[in-house]
């Protein structure tokens, strides 16, 4: 028996994008963002909402880039931090400790301890409500070589990402392997198709 | 170390989304995606991006509505399959035996045995690419009782949601809850901002 509780934003996995962008003084900053994803496979373009009172929101707007770092469960305090703190009268990088790094593609700074970055140029601006929705072509991914696994693929096993659970606000770490996709399904057949 | 690994569509985390339609003739049909997640918080919408050659597109299109059904770590192997076979050869609901509802809310199906369901109006279309990014709002959640916490929100460790990691092409589940958000980072301070 299914209960209604309104019209809520919550879905799972919600992810924790920390997303890098440069002031007009070109100072490093990060925020935290739960509201994004991959939005198209070709070109190769990733998400992220943000209200227009972030200091993060005129930044994109201005240099037309950002970065998507994903933190370690080991920094999850951190990760926290950005969401908490604002860029307007913070020095993030500095309060934590954590090293800023130039894109080499795009106009933009990544975390250096965050195991895997995407580098964005920005490509749609959309107009949702409170939140806009910035739309970034992924230029290239940077992985720690720490976490890359025997294919040369990252492993997230290694990478070890946050699920975000929203309403309940809360931090989850990864579980088990379930099975491969594409893969596990592939001997359901409907009995009346083809 | 970071290493460049070309510019894919890779974040952490993924979600599996069921997506559920109707097509023309009011058959239901569900694909699992994994483009999406919430990109506005007033009103409240989530998004999906399909490529246009997926049957769902056209019904989305045609009906201007669909739902996101969360299916459960124990549903894993329904939801590859969802993603594997098309709705315009087979009847997806019949080969796998679960069972499609219709919503009250909008024009299309959700997934009873799947604990988590969004109801979405079609609200925006923005072609980015390959995939066409579909926003719907979100007009109500219905929730499993059985899946409630203490304080009528949903558990996600009741839920169990899968996780996706693209391009190794695995599911996973949830791990070990980390800490709350909006609290673990309250201690960090920037030695020279206020």
């Amino acid at each position: 028996m299914k209960k209604s509780i309104g019209a809520q934003t919550i879905v799972y996995p919600t992810p924790v994008f920390v997303v890098g962008t440069y002031d007009k003084e070109s100072r490093p900053n990060v925020m935290t963002a739960a509201w994004g994803g991959i939005c198209c496979s070709s070109p190769p373009c990733v998400t992220v909402s943000l209200r227009k009172a972030t200091y993060s929101y005129g930044n994109i707007v201005e240099r037309e880039a950002f970065t998507v770092s994903i933190p370690s469960e080991k920094h999850v305090k951190e990760a926290d931090y950005f969401g908490i703190a604002s860029g307007k009268k913070t020095d993030k990088f500095s309060a934590t400790g954590l090293t800023p790094v130039k894109s080499e593609l795009v106009d933009a700074p990544y975390v250096e301890e965050f195991p895997f970055v995407l580098e964005c140029k920005l490509r749609h601006t959309f107009e949702i409500g409170l939140h806009t929705q910035f739309v970034g072509e992924i230029l290239d991914v940077k992985v720690e070589q720490a976490v890359l696994g025997d294919k040369g693929l990252p492993d997230i096993e290694k990478i070890r990402p946050i699920v975000f659970a929203p309403q309940n606000q809360e931090y989850y770490g990864f579980g088990p392997f379930l099975g491969e996709a594409f893969s596990i399904g592939k001997d359901i057949r409907d009995p009346y198709g083809s």
